[in-house]
């Protein structure tokens, strides 16, 4: 339920405001050369602090526990963990009046009153701090393998520092779009069916909170189409296509081509503004205005997140395709 | 790799233009009524014969080996086959000059020259045939829930019709816009992170041939909006939201609202038309003409099978609810 | 739960008296050389027909489904039936007289009267037809790997055929010992844990039907001895060990040296000789009188089978092994 | 490869003389009580300090990070770390002199020399802690199913404490046999083939580092029985059998009676009494005198990690049997 991968495998765990938050890396080949400082890049790429994001600032300082030594990988399972430091839970108390948007209403119902609810628990986004320190490695096992996520738009625009700057005014959040890229794959990886790239990806993308959408090359633009545009008609005998509207992947396996994806990541839920919800105490309707500290857009943290669950599957796929 | 499920599982083999293909299902609870005609309207839904669709046709007769007893699951595996018989190998020989859009690139390169090349052999959409018989069942696990799926566009067009009768005549094919909806979940089906309601019916969806892109609800249009705008104000004690964005579907888990998702079918990469590809004897490029029978609008025959693999992911997911 | 591996994957299914049984076997690397004809060898001397074996008697003639093309394996699932001609229903019928020993009675409240009880269903021993097949398909992956299993005794007695002979006279059965043996590994097969060779080979060995136990090398006569005695010394840089009480296994991973283990079968619980059970339908205690065929000795049958399932968790580990 | 379970599922981590060893328990159900002091019971019948337990204590102080709150399990996943305090790494350096019994060895091979050397590294039983702490929850969820495990024999003798008296003041160790029995389960749990009851217990119990072998009721003795005697007469409307030599279990199935099974704990591997080993840096067979702290007789520690991963099992199982 908290695992993923077959070969090289992650399972999370952790809460918002517990102890800390964590992974466990199992199935990593020994001899990748890892320090505690290969991971603050990408996760301060994460990190709050930007404006638009929220003022809750953790050092997100790993700890690894194990399966490290002498710098390298040993073979046995990566343990990682993210203490909790900056946690002010008396801001958070939404069991009775559940936040829009939020995991409260389904947490409740679907732990029988037993989930943590402080600032979302083990919903919270606080999570995918493990997702990128997972990546971190996984990106490692790809070598020369370059995956690139960026923004495109915020809130349906380009000029992002200005659309954000709105929304904090009103106390309201905005979604972004998001591009991800990853050159220099080997053809061959993915299996046909269910294990095929582009349902392993999506199943990792939406594995990270707020994602509501995600397309591969031509994508919607696909159902618009004939197949005489759409197919990629290949010019050489590396497999290179003259247009890339399959993304790199045929028949859910890489042909050596770029993959490229979009995604859309919703506007985050907590907004200060003041909204309506229901009152399962009462039985009634009525104004709630959420406190704490928000990220307004909740996107500009998400590309290193991106980059790290595609570099996990990405990883799991070339393991296996090792295997034959 | 050609499984999928962690209580309800299907495990999906055969070729195109081999003995047959087949499902096993594996952990379908004991004491469901099942008859070989249940799969007979599902299975038309899918079948070619309408204008637009493959002239090749199939039976698609279902023969089940195992697993069902005086008309009822016995709760063992349930083996089903369907016998490929009209089959017209000599149509198909694409090792040297693979089609484009096709995986016959990377099939020859992944399986070292293996394959079996015969009508797209393992990768054909005949397989899908398969995951349309699970469905049947799956539907029956979920009782009254009602999964529809249905067609919004052709082409970029909702006159179907006219669409596929250009396409059909210039030799060409079209994409498609599908649209699928399930009420009457109960709240709490999913987990948190890698099995998300989102994650698993993407990873489900992408593993049908031909899908681009999937959007929850709000989906790429997310990206646009303000959090006020975006979440959906609980307005009952059952969780029902006056908008729903969501999806039905927060933190991953279903809240009881209605499950709405839309996907894009590429045109099929089979088109009469001539279009160049790559020699891979010679070396050169050069023009490529695919002769035998093709679905000049696949998107027709897919809403069967995306009900289907969604009743596969949320039977699955109520059987592991039903767990704790 | 019916099936096993996480590379080289098996899915069993079938039932003793249904249309027939068969197995799907993923993750078997593409131009492996395979005919119809390599499955005689092993499944010849699983069938029946010497003394003390069933009068049931089943071509055994497997059907390849998909997977194999041209004579080699395609990388694609390999599906494998076995249809079943020689069934004889109205021998059997103990839904409310379970046959002691048998799983009449569990198969019964576990599928709450839905399972197929036709010969034992799914729980015959007619279902390991199937990993045979799969085993002879492991065993070429495995090159030159000589994987031996053999009988050592029957009825506690050497005297094989005499044991038989008295069991058969007086209606009844006999157990047996069996060793297997496992020659040319290479070293470092298996992972701490949860996947030690032992864990996987045990795992697989208790899935067929009739075993009740299995020690590696020292086995119970290890809780006897003293470590002075039972380290086994390393003699050369390949790892060689004077003694092999290990079973050439050292935390769970091979270390090069040969794998041994014993199992034990119990006595085939059928019997023709009257035998006390409980009548749910009366409430009474009653004499029950088991009529059909029956062998007198399962354990006869099952050297191909122990192979097999090693052959099984061998290829998976060895092939795990190659994606590091 | 170090996680294991299907509902119920357990991820082990760490290193023997690393920061510390952990687990995490992922599927655990919301709404167990649970505080850290229910673990101190398995956990210091686990713990050295008897005579003939290693003179290595650590407090074994269970930190939970995540998944309990106010005291009940929430349904997120459980992370419990040990911290390792109490190592004294010089006393070990066998890399290139592999310790006769160990992992050394294949572990320097396996993991291509990256491997964590100091006290076996991840291979050290030091990890059985967290198996224990797992099986502590499993039984909260078993209730009122009782699981008791036992030393029967300590190097072939009853008199335990003589036995380990004399194996200390010789310098070296001895093997033990132990039972366990399991009362209370319902009938049905298990499936048949590959998630047998036996073959999942096998599978854990030989997780256990130092385990040689497993019998299940009758176990070795049924290779010299008689069908007659063998099979268990059912008794009564509840499955009660009058002999018990299927162990609870028929066809892989509980059938209600009490699970019995004994395991064989080879010697431990660490004696300080000299012994030989091959120097892999000068190529020459030599003496080896191993110092530091050990057990002279691991078979008594094993009682409490047996019961856990039994109840590890029978959890997984129980809920497996309730998602029918």
């Amino acid at each position: 339920m908290n695992s993923f991968g077959r070969l090289f495998k992650v399972s999370l765990f952790g809460e918002s405001h517990g102890k800390g938050v964590g992974i466990v890396i199992d199935g990593c080949p020994p001899g990748i050369r890892i320090s505690e400082d290969d991971f603050e890049k990408d996760l301060s790429r994460r990190r709050s602090g930007a404006k638009g994001t929220t003022p809750r600032k953790e050092a997100d300082k790993p700890v690894i526990l194990s399966g490290i030594y002498n710098g390298y990988t040993t073979g046995s399972p990566i343990a990682i963990i993210f203490e909790n430091n900056n946690t002010r839970s008396r801001d958070y108390d939404f069991v009775n009046k559940p936040r829009p948007g939020h995991a409260d209403f389904v947490a409740h119902r679907k732990f029988k009153g037993f989930e943590d609810p402080r600032g979302g628990g083990h919903f919270s986004g606080r999570l995918t701090v493990n997702l990128v320190a997972a990546g971190v490695i996984a990106k490692k096992i790809l070598g020369d393998v370059e995956i690139n996520a960026r923004i495109l738009e915020v809130g349906g625009s380009k000029d992002i520092e200005k659309t954000i700057e709105e929304a904090l005014k009103s106390g309201d959040s905005v979604g972004g779009l998001l591009e991800c890229r990853v050159k220099g794959l080997p053809v061959g990886l993915g299996e046909p069916f269910f294990d095929s790239v582009e349902a392993l990806l999506s199943h990792a993308v939406f594995s990270i909170p707020a994602i509501k959408a995600i397309e591969f090359g031509s994508g919607f633009q696909a159902a618009k189409m004939r197949g005489s545009e759409h197919n990629d008609d290949f010019i050489n005998e590396n497999g290179e296509t003259e247009t890339n509207y399959a993304a790199g992947i045929n028949g859910g396996i890489t042909n050596g081509n770029e993959i490229v994806f979009r995604i859309a990541v919703k506007p985050t839920s907590s907004i200060s503004k003041p909204q309506n919800t229901f009152n399962f105490e009462t039985g009634k309707r009525e104004e709630l205005q959420v406190k704490g500290r928000h990220d307004a857009c909740i996107a500009l943290r998400v590309p290193p997140v991106l980059e790290a669950v595609t570099a996990i599957v990405l990883a799991d796929l070339l393991l296996l395709n090792n295997a034959r």
